[in-house]
């Protein structure tokens, strides 16, 4: 049974230690965070899809194909982006200061940087944040705090499972709202584990759980040169090894989704301008790539963003992105439902209470149904309204 | 020499008759339009890629398929989609009435509507209303006012270009500004030529045409059901019969794509909400499918399209737009212009007059350019931005 820790974040698994600083990149808030782990991880990460790969990115992917990481070091406010080779310097040497500082060897040490972009790291004002940071078993929440930009919300998790005879615990932590001022801004999110971790099973069971989770998102659809999310398990908790297709690789698994599921939610209530949660359903489709691209594509239309916000039960906007999804859809036979307002069954509409459906659409939740009655797979993708508001923040910031 | 004809349509081609009439679908001005050849016309038709398709798309898909058409009825205020078996008789019985009142065979008209989804046709006022429209030789303008639904402009345009001994013309008339009220609406476009074009030469001209303006445009991202444009060359100029790859194609290409670029970029002009109509640029691209994809990333970016509204020189945004459209690039070699103004040159940030820039994004028209500087392919795209007004249109209408 996988348990949620509430108010668990990174520094939940055992073994952990975490802490943050203020070294004056953003105006205010701490803006370095430091993640450190008592022994060596098996370790993986997924990065953004983007061609244009931020400094710390292009490390960090390096780093993490070697399996092994140690520790974590992130800072806010500068993304060290389009910065050239000064910003590839610049990121490995706030590596080595990590790893000055943790006395661990600095191939061990993952790098994120999520801010402004084009603008050089002030890499003094980093080694002097990096000096003052202390590390504590309890400082995830602080660490969460310190790398967030213009996140509303400090965005942590953590679950346990029992594993044979050990529990064993998931924590994390993300940031992101969208991607804005003053240039972009970016999702990251890091996950611990005290879980023994077979290396073979670290990366895909980190793949399994973003495809699920942070795939499954959208708030605008633009996505970012710094996007980055990192899984270290460090086999503190004694279990035996975790091997990949196996009972407790399950266990395992289910602990990470809740987590990261958790965590890409979080991201989306605080996407920017949004006035309400959306969860699009997709259900009887041809397979899980067609589910998720129709789920996708549903969540993510501007159209249905508006409808939603207007409260306005407009299944031709969800039906037609389906339609343009790339999914297999038979329009004949599909059924669509706002909650328990179910608008469209079998292709046909039907004659549904239009107060009833607005008022649904008018809660802070949305739930939205849509069944393709092809066959069984199913995803679920998680978006938010399109306000007037999005368009005055991402209008209004002047760089 | 492509020479444009101020003023023109879809009558300016010779041997085309044209004539609207009001029957009752819209709450007021034309909601049934007539387009008819003296001649059957060699014929093709491009259509939405939406897997959800309209009636008379269904319909019309087959007919245009025979490469012979010789009329086109279009109703505005309701697009027949969504009506299932019921629909595709009323789509039907439009071509049949159409056929009737023009006396030619059925299978030679078209048929497009366009306007509310799901609401069945109501197929008795269109018989009233077919009965009604006058045809005349310069009925193009009052056609073009009767095909469309939320546009707040008539959208026409004509060129003429001398092929061999004669001058053959190519006339059009389009409707769209968005997918909107109450469902969706939907791009239509109809272009008539009297040119003499081998049959192979039609469809081929149509294609290249299409992907070069309609292709090239963006409002919010979202495909209707009812998408269709379609071309009927009746060969009335009595030149030569073109054939495809030969010196004439390519003169009757060259008036085939100014006249659709022309529709295509009114259709973006009228977009809804917008406040700046924006050209992109995209060249030293490695193929033109690379330089398509990403000047329509750039056009379509939720983020540049609110940082063009704020007048925000965000190159940044439009970075991360090529990065993630698919297109080969190296972010070390790109270049990117607002207008004059050389933002980034050779993946570096030039020190550029901030206000100069923002100015220059203060206009009605916007040019963005971004160089590749891989190969040398090109593409342009064009857009709008994206404004509080899109939000309140498309939230705050009721279905």
């Amino acid at each position: 049974m996988v348990e949620l820790s509430p108010g668990g974040g990174i520094t939940s698994a055992r073994g952990f230690w975490a802490g943050a600083s203020y070294c004056g990149i953003k105006t205010e808030g701490k803006d370095l965070a430091l993640v450190y782990s008592e022994g060596v991880c098996s370790a993986a990460g997924v990065f953004t899809a983007n061609k244009v790969k931020a400094a710390p990115v292009l490390l960090t992917q390096q780093r993490a194909a070697s399996g092994l990481l140690q520790a974590v070091v992130v800072n806010s406010g500068n993304a060290n982006a389009c910065t050239g080779e000064v910003g590839y310097q610049d990121a490995l040497e706030m590596a080595r200061l990590a790893a000055e500082r943790t006395g661990i060897a600095e191939e061990l040490v993952a790098v994120c940087s999520t801010g402004v972009i084009g603008v050089k790291l002030p890499i003094e004002k980093v080694r002097c944040g990096i000096a003052q940071i202390e590390l504590s078993r309890d400082g995830g929440h602080q660490a969460a705090s310190g790398i967030i930009t213009t996140d509303t919300t400090i965005k942590e998790a953590a679950a346990r499972v029992g594993v044979g005879n050990a529990v064993v615990t998931v924590g994390g932590m993300a940031k992101g709202s969208g991607m804005i001022h003053p240039n972009l801004a970016t999702m990251l999110a890091f996950i611990s584990t005290d879980a023994a971790l077979d290396p073979a099973c670290v990366g895909h069971a980190l793949k399994l759980a973003v495809d699920r989770s942070f795939n499954m998102i959208t708030v605008d659809g633009d996505t970012s040169t710094n996007d980055t999310v990192l899984l270290l398990a460090n086999g503190v908790a004694g279990n035996q090894t975790i091997v990949a297709e196996t009972p407790e690789a399950e266990l395992f698994q289910a602990a990470l989704d809740v987590v990261v599921v958790s965590l890409a939610q979080a991201v989306v209530r605080d996407g920017e301008g949004a006035s309400k949660f959306v969860e699009v359903v997709v259900r009887g489709a041809l397979s899980v790539a067609d589910a998720r691209k129709a789920a996708r594509a549903v969540a993510g239309s501007n159209l249905v963003k508006t409808a939603i916000y207007g409260s306005d039960p407009n299944w031709g906007r969800i039906l037609a992105a389906v339609g343009y999804s790339g999914a297999e859809v038979n329009p004949d036979v599909v059924d669509i439902a706002i909650g328990d307002a179910w608008l469209m069954v079998g292709g046909i509409i039907q004659p549904f209470d239009r107060a009833y459906a607005s008022s649904l659409l008018s809660r802070p939740e949305v739930a939205i149904v849509v069944d393709l009655h092809l066959e069984g797979a199913t995803a679920t993708a998680w978006g938010c309204d399109l306000t007037e508001r999005y368009v005055e923040i991402n209008a209004k910031y002047t760089t």
